[in-house]
């Protein structure tokens, strides 16, 4: 089992920065964390990696029926959507399946919220 | 198997986000993202909830040798502390234990980091 769906477009960073932006938007995740992991590493590390950013997106009504059954599921949240650019043109997006990164929390209602934003999340991916 | 670690203190839920701050600093994590679930789900929903702050906190060394060995890994990346305030003064702070969230990635290596990387999180817990 993966931990993540993800699909490879021909397009620039920014653009797929966009895309996955505007495609988050359309199933109700608004992106409220962007960690620039390329520049992060070279202001600590002065190392050099590829384009890679980290979004956070959050479906609120999700959000708040997630906290309402398992108030320490912001341990988990927000759901990742990672873009890094392999090379120039070359950019993979890569969402989180919620249901994988929950496994090790035993709620049963839980579960079935995470199943409906995996669905959500992947249907994000498969329209990019 | 419990999926953080956490303890409750008696103190302000601003005092508390500033101890943990300093305790993750001790430990080499930044915090590069900040949510305000509260503040969020108010504006989105018109829900009220505790106070209630997920801090994405990051160890660029250990987030660096992570990529290095699993590049999807951002998809499960920065590691959560949640900050909740029960009641008055009394603020519970959950740090997510990354064996837990990372079980569904089958990779020994990143095993390996995710098990230092828990050992800096419950430290950061029990010295809070």
């Amino acid at each position: 089992m993966s931990y993540y769906f993800s699909k490879t477009i021909n397009d620039s960073f920014e653009n797929a920065l966009k895309k996955t932006t505007e495609s988050l938007k359309n199933e109700g995740f608004g992106v409220l964390t962007e960690i620039d992991m390329k520049v992060t590493l070279k202001n600590k590390l002065d190392v050099d990696i590829r384009n890679y950013k980290i979004l956070g997106a959050c479906n609120p009504s999700f959000a708040y029926k997630a906290f309402q059954v398992e108030d320490m599921v912001g341990t988990m949240l927000p759901c990742n959507i990672v873009v890094q650019e392999y090379e120039p043109g070359k950019v993979t997006i890569a969402a989180i399946d919620p249901i994988a990164s929950m496994m090790a929390i035993k709620n049963d209602t839980l579960g079935a919220i995470a199943e409906e934003v995996r669905g959500k999340l992947k249907k994000v991916v498969d329209t990019l």
